[in-house]
C-alpha cells in the first residue's frame, strides 16, 4: 500500500511507522518542515516534497480538528490519492466543514483511533501505538465502498481493531468516555491551585488519578473540546448537576454524621451510581475490573530487587498480569502489588514467601 | 508499649500488626467477635475479652466516625487505658460529640492515618499499611502533652510521620484531598451507568483513572462524607460551578471550532488551572510528577517475559521507579513503561535494545 501522511505530529507518525513495518510506501508531509524532516528521520517514511511519486493509494489527513476540512480539499485538487481519511478525535465538525466546502465524500472515510499518549509531536511516535485498540470509521452515505475497504485495510494494518460508526454517534461516545472526563479532572484539579502545601502533602495515590489526564496538553484539548462541544456540555451538565446536588444535601445535613437521613440517602445514591458506573467498564482482556487477585510484596528501593521479584514470579510460572508500585515517600521501600489470576495467587504467595519475601494478603 | 484495639477492621488489625512486630502488646476487642478472632488468628495480638490486664498505655479507637464519642466515653468509665486516640478521617465531628458527652479530653489525642486501601476488614490488614504515610494528630488545648507524647511514639511505632493539625484544619484538608475527589469521580462514572456498552469499549487508561476511587465502599464513604459534610460541599460547589460554567460556554460556542472565541477562552482558563493544579501535587521521592522519564518496552503477555525484562535492567543497573503495564485487548502482547531517572534512560534503552527488546522513544 503507498500512503501519504499529512501532518507529522505524533498520530501522523506513529501511523507512518506502522505502515513502514508493514512493508507500505509511506511520504510524509507536514506544514513545519522540521517535523516532517525529524518524522522521515525516525524511519517514518520519505519527505513527498523530495520525491516523485505516483497516486498514493490513502492520504492520512493528521491535522487538528479544524484544519481537517480545508487540508482534504487542497489533497483532493491535487488529486494526491485515490481515498482520503482523517484521525481528528470529533467527526461531526470536519464532516460537515467538507460538505460545505464541496469535497469530493466519496472517497473520503472520516476516522479516529483511539490511541494517544501524553505528550506529543513525531519523536513521542510509536510504530505499536495501535496494537489492539480501537479505531472507529465512519464511512459517510456518500463514502464508495472501495474506499472503506481499502482504509479499513489500512487501518487494520496499523494493528488496530476497526468499529463502523456514525459521526453524531462517535462524537456522543468520545464525549462520555474521554472528553467529559478530563474536564472533570481539571475542574478536580483546580481546587488544587490555591491549596495549602499542607494539605497536598497529605495526598494519596486517590486524589493522584482523578486528576492525572489534567496535565495534558491545554492547547490541544481545548480545541478538541470546542469541536465537540455539544455533546460534552450536555456530560459536564449533568455531572454538575449530580455535584451541586451532593453539595446542597451535604451543605443542609451539616455534618451531623446521622446514618439514614435524607442527607445520607442523596450521598448514597451517587456513590452507588457511581461504583455501577466503574464496573461497567471492561478491563484488561475484556474482562471487569474486578477479574485478578493483587498480591502485595514490600521491595527495597534500589537496583536489582524488581529484578529478583520478577525472576521469583517467572520461575513459579505465575504471569503478572499487572503492576503497580507504591512507594514510601522518604523511605527507602516500597510495595510492589502484582495483579494475576485468582487461581495463581495462592501459588505466587507461597513461592514468594519460601524466597523471603514479605507479602500482604492476597485481595480481589 | 501497651494497646488496645478497639475496632478490628483495616486499619485497627493494620496498627496491631505493625505493633506487635515492635514487640507491642496488644489486646484486641470488635463489636463483632468474629472479626475480633480473625485479626487475632492474623498475629495482632490477643483476644481482650479472654485475657485478664493491666490498663494498657492507649487505647485505638477505631471505629467509624459517629462511634468514636460513644466509644471512648465507654471505655473511659471502664478506665482501660491511660490514653485514647481514635482514626476517623474527620475529626471535628468526633471531638464535639466527646466533648458533649463530657469525655476526658486531657487524655484523648484525636488521629488519622492517612492510609488505606479500596478493600477492607482484618483480612485486608498490612503491617506495613502506615509505613511512610502521613498521620495526622489533633491534639485538643484540653489534652495532655504526656497523652501526646504517647500517642506520637505509637505513631512512630507503626511507620508513619505524625503530623500535628486542628480538627477543623485537617477536616478542610481532606476534604479537598480526599472526600471530595471521590465524590467528583463517582459523579462522573454514574454517566457511565446508562452508556452504550460499545462506547465503554473505546475508553482508555484516562476514563479509568478520572473513575477508579469511585468503586471503594460506598456504605463507609457516606458516612465519611456526611461527617465532614460542609468542608466537602464547599469544594463540591465550586468543581460544580467550573463545570456548570464550562458547559454554558461550550453549548454557546456551538461546536464551531473557531479558536481564540470566548468559548475556547473560558475552557482553555479552566484546563490551565487544573494542570496547574495537578503540577502541584508532590510526587514520589518529595518530587514533582514530571521528575521521571518513561521508557516503553513491548513485552509478550507470557509468564516470564517481565523477570527476563527486569533481569535486563537490573543488570543494566538502573533503579525502575514505577512501572505501568498497557495490554492490548485480545492480542498476546502488551506494553510496558518503566519510570526512571532521566540520567539513566538512555543507558536503560541500549541496554534493552541490545537484548533485542523493541522499545519505543524515551518520554519526560
Amino acid at each position: 500500500m503507498r500512503v501519504i501522511i499529512i501532518g507529522t505530529g505524533l498520530i501522523g507518525t506513529s501511523i507512518a511507522l506502522a505502515l513502514c513495518e508493514q512493508g507500505s510506501t509511506v511520504w510524509l508531509t507536514d506544514q513545519d518542515p522540521g517535523a516532517a524532516r525529524l518524522a522521515a528521520d525516525l524511519g517514518a517514511g520519505v519527505l513527498l516534497s523530495e520525491s516523485s511519486h505516483d497516486q498514493a493509494d490513502v492520504a492520512v489527513i493528521a491535522v487538528p480538528p479544524a484544519a481537517v476540512a480545508a487540508t482534504l480539499a487542497h489533497a483532493q485538487a491535487n488529486r494526491i490519492a485515490r481515498y482520503y481519511t482523517d484521525v481528528a478525535s470529533v467527526k461531526q465538525l470536519p464532516v460537515a466543514q467538507a460538505r460545505d466546502r464541496g469535497c469530493d465524500l466519496a472517497g473520503y472515510v472520516p476516522g479516529h483511533p483511539l490511541a494517544g499518549r501524553e505528550k506529543h509531536g513525531p519523536a513521542a511516535a510509536r510504530a505499536d501505538l495501535f496494537l489492539g485498540r480501537t479505531w472507529a470509521l465512519c464511512p459517510l452515505p456518500e463514502t464508495s465502498g472501495e474506499a472503506t475497504r481499502t482504509v479499513t485495510e489500512m487501518v487494520s494494518a496499523c494493528g488496530a481493531v476497526p468499529v463502523s460508526t456514525e459521526p453524531a454517534v462517535h462524537d456522543r461516545w468520545v464525549a462520555l468516555i474521554s472528553h467529559a472526563p478530563h474536564v472533570v479532572a481539571a475542574a478536580m484539579a483546580a481546587r488544587l491551585e490555591q491549596a495549602p502545601a499542607e494539605a497536598l502533602d497529605l495526598a494519596g495515590q486517590g486524589l493522584r488519578d482523578v486528576t492525572r489526564v489534567a496535565a495534558g496538553d491545554t492547547v490541544l484539548w481545548t480545541q478538541i473540546l470546542s469541536a465537540n462541544a455539544a455533546p460534552v456540555a450536555e456530560v459536564l451538565s449533568a455531572v454538575a448537576a449530580d455535584l451541586a446536588e451532593a453539595a446542597r444535601v451535604l451543605a443542609d445535613g451539616g455534618g451531623r454524621g446521622v446514618c439514614g437521613t435524607e442527607q445520607e440517602k442523596g450521598v448514597a445514591a451517587l456513590l452507588d451510581r457511581g461504583q455501577a458506573g466503574v464496573d461497567r467498564i471492561p478491563g484488561k482482556h475484556g474482562g471487569t475490573a474486578g477479574e485478578f487477585a493483587v498480591v502485595q510484596v514490600v521491595i527495597p528501593d534500589q537496583p536489582g530487587e524488581l529484578a529478583r521479584l520478577f525472576q521469583a514470579t517467572g520461575a513459579a510460572g505465575v504471569n503478572i498480569e499487572d503492576v503497580r508500585i507504591e512507594h514510601s515517600p522518604g523511605l527507602p521501600v516500597g510495595v510492589a502489588e502484582l495483579s494475576v489470576r485468582p487461581a495463581q495467587a495462592g501459588v505466587l504467595l507461597e513461592a514468594l514467601q519460601a524466597g523471603g519475601w514479605v507479602t500482604g494478603p492476597a485481595r480481589r
